[in-house]
């Protein structure tokens, strides 16, 4: 992954692989008026060092965003972070001993992996379809663990426009999972940095509100709804995780960017955060449908992919004998870039998978990206054929679902459920 | 500690316990100008996710401090991280599996000992005297575990101004310590976030500069010379090392502030961050001597104290039937705060000893706060005197070293080096 950031760096290659938000069309006159008031007013504040847990004026703001999405938490549940990712790392740390079971969905989020990976973790990852995580097979799994005296320590999902799969779990699957958490006293963390990028339909109450943080751990950033380059995320989580999420931010890292925290503060206060999202919602809508137009037009007829309502990624299956880290090489030729299936699944599946990122390119490199990977996949079906005489077609195994509303939704590729030892990234 | 800090938060208490630098004589206008610029110029990117080691133009910024100490550093030897207690953490993650040895000082940063603790190393403290860490002790101690089979997977020092004892390190003995380091092919890391603040006298070269980075890793941070509120630190390290760092690092939290680094690269092509750092020391330097002023005044005879050529902090040890964490407890109805000895070890020691930090409290307060510790002490002292009918003094194994230049100097406990599994912080 990382030479594939390195790689994508570079100007004359499309980048499909990462997940950057668009950063341009924030105001530069808003970013210069938030500095130029804490310069005024709290210039000393910012420079300094806060309290591990955070600032109380941030949490009024998170408290905000949570609201927006139907959520109510309370500022001694909360701590600040430095970014999404970090929330990953303390919850891993904090409830993970080496062999404990995450249950995660497969495939699961490529920064989520690493971690897991890093902590030995047991990772069971749970299929999805156009719904989301598959509930029944989750209870499935969780019967199985239970016959082996085992129980996980957590289970990590991206309930809304899921990274990388890009679907969405339906609500009586919201319902039967905080159900089953509470049945079974298992914590969940509810990793949501994309609900309010939505392009279409209505929102679907988070985990965490119907749940009500008893047994849902909160995951939010305002990565995706302001910047990234500020670092700033929050985990709301029952009092005894916290405490301990807190031993563990001070080691790593003391505390948050006092910085990046007066500067949330300061833009909430100056500036209506909704109308920038709303702008965001606007720029993305229209590159996802140029990314699912290109997808009809360019890629061959053997490929599946999903239709986001809302987030940063598509999620497209090729045909079985594809393997798409070959086909990166390939594509990377070509200059266009994505993230190989394999990155979302710590048992090496998703060969023949990847994830493609709409957010972050203009709708005409999304097009000239999808057509030239299309190019590239159609060599290697031609290639296929003619090496083995037959028209490859997708596995007959895989289920695909009935066409979603508003386009072509297919599912996720359905495999037994494994449970390993978390192998390698 | 985190309760502490919530207690020295309390606007009448006069904490001299946390490490917090003066952010308040920062000039407001160039923290102004500083966002602006980057408002014009760089905004988008300054809100952008950035590659995990760093930019590149914030690399050029460190090259700049570390030559400013006399240290040559390539930007592709270094990660830019978020602040210095990152590094720590992230060097012990890479190096360290349970029970593996790390070598510290004896009393050691306090902020250290959970991060070793919760890796579960096996931390030997080498005592110091007022030349820093007893070089000859170290030696013995390797040699020590090299008979059982043992060897540290690397050294933890302060050399410049340490926290928590003040003390630096000489010259012949960090020669000697880079000497060993190549002799032993042993890691060092270098953690010097105090080198620029100093108050008198001439530098002494870094361990990295005499050693060129071969086994020597360094740790910097822009905390003490610029702001810890923008979570901003650096490490440069060997490349096997630096590799594994950067891949720990992107588990973490994916990259550092990019508006931070950006912040530091618009403030040092915009002004010169050296007259903050001389500004600073000047303050600094006053408020030591203040320190030391009233320490002579008001702290008992049967106290001794170190006297920092630099940095934020002395060391004061007690007589030994004295418990700091018992005092402070007496001390904060005083409403006063200082950081108690057994903080600093892993090994229980350091019952009689407290940090006092001079960097983030006036004159005023820092006499009026070393009066009111002294009185505690000396509450303690009589009441001693009445429980045995004698008169306490120092014990008489500690070593007194001779009056340094410029003041009293004392040495810091000196005890047998036990080699114990990290306990409770």
């Amino acid at each position: 992954m990382r030479d594939l950031m390195a790689v994508t760096a570079r100007p004359e290659v499309i980048s499909l692989a990462g997940g950057l938000p668009d950063t341009s069309t924030f105001p530069k006159e808003t970013f210069a008026a938030v500095s130029a008031r804490i310069a005024e007013e709290s210039c000393a504040k910012a420079l300094q060092y806060g309290p591990t847990e955070g600032l109380e004026e941030t949490k009024d703001c998170i408290a905000e965003v949570m609201a927006a999405e139907g959520m109510r938490a309370d500022r001694e549940d909360m701590i600040v972070t430095t970014g999404g990712q970090q929330v990953i790392d303390l919850v891993t740390k904090t409830l993970i001993d080496p062999g404990d079971v995450i249950v995660a969905e497969g495939p699961t989020y490529p920064g989520a992996v690493p971690v897991f990976h890093a902590y030995q973790a047991d990772v069971v990852q749970v299929d999805m379809d156009a719904e989301g995580m598959r509930v029944d097979l989750l209870e499935e799994t969780l019967e199985r663990l239970d016959t082996e005296g085992r129980s996980p320590k957590f289970i990590y999902t991206v309930p809304t426009f899921q990274n990388p799969a890009g679907v969405t779990m339906s609500l009586p699957r919201r319902k039967r999972l905080v159900e089953v958490a509470a049945e079974r006293e298992l914590l969940v963390l509810e990793d949501n940095p994309y609900g309010l990028l939505r392009y279409e339909g209505d929102a679907l109450p988070p985990l965490y509100s119907l749940d009500g943080g008893v047994f849902v751990m909160y995951l939010g950033t305002f990565s995706k709804i302001l910047s990234p380059g500020i670092r700033l995320g929050w985990v709301v989580a029952p009092p005894p995780v916290l405490e301990k999420i807190n031993l563990g931010k001070q080691e790593v890292d003391l505390c948050t960017s006092t910085l990046s925290q007066l500067m949330v503060q300061a833009y909430f206060e100056g500036f209506d955060w909704r109308d920038y999202v709303r702008s965001l919602t606007d720029i993305y809508r229209t590159r996802r449908d140029a990314m699912l137009d290109a997808l009809a037009e360019s890629f061959p007829s053997q490929a599946e992919w999903t239709r986001p309502g809302g987030g940063l990624f598509v999620w497209a299956t090729l045909p079985e004998f594809i393997d798409t880290t070959d086909l990166l090489a390939l594509a990377l030729r070509d200059n266009v870039a994505f993230v190989p299936g394999t990155a979302a699944y710590l048992d090496g599946r998703g060969h023949n998978s990847m994830r493609l990122n709409f957010s972050g390119a203009g709708e005409d490199d999304i097009r000239e990206g999808i057509r030239r990977i299309g190019e590239v996949i159609k060599e290697q079906v031609a290639l296929y054929g003619t090496l083995t005489g037959e028209m490859p077609v997708v596995q007959p195994e895989e289920p695909v679902v009935p066409e979603g509303e508003g386009g072509r939704v297919v599912a996720m590729p359905r495999r037994p459920t494994r449970d390993r030892r978390a192998g390698g990234a």
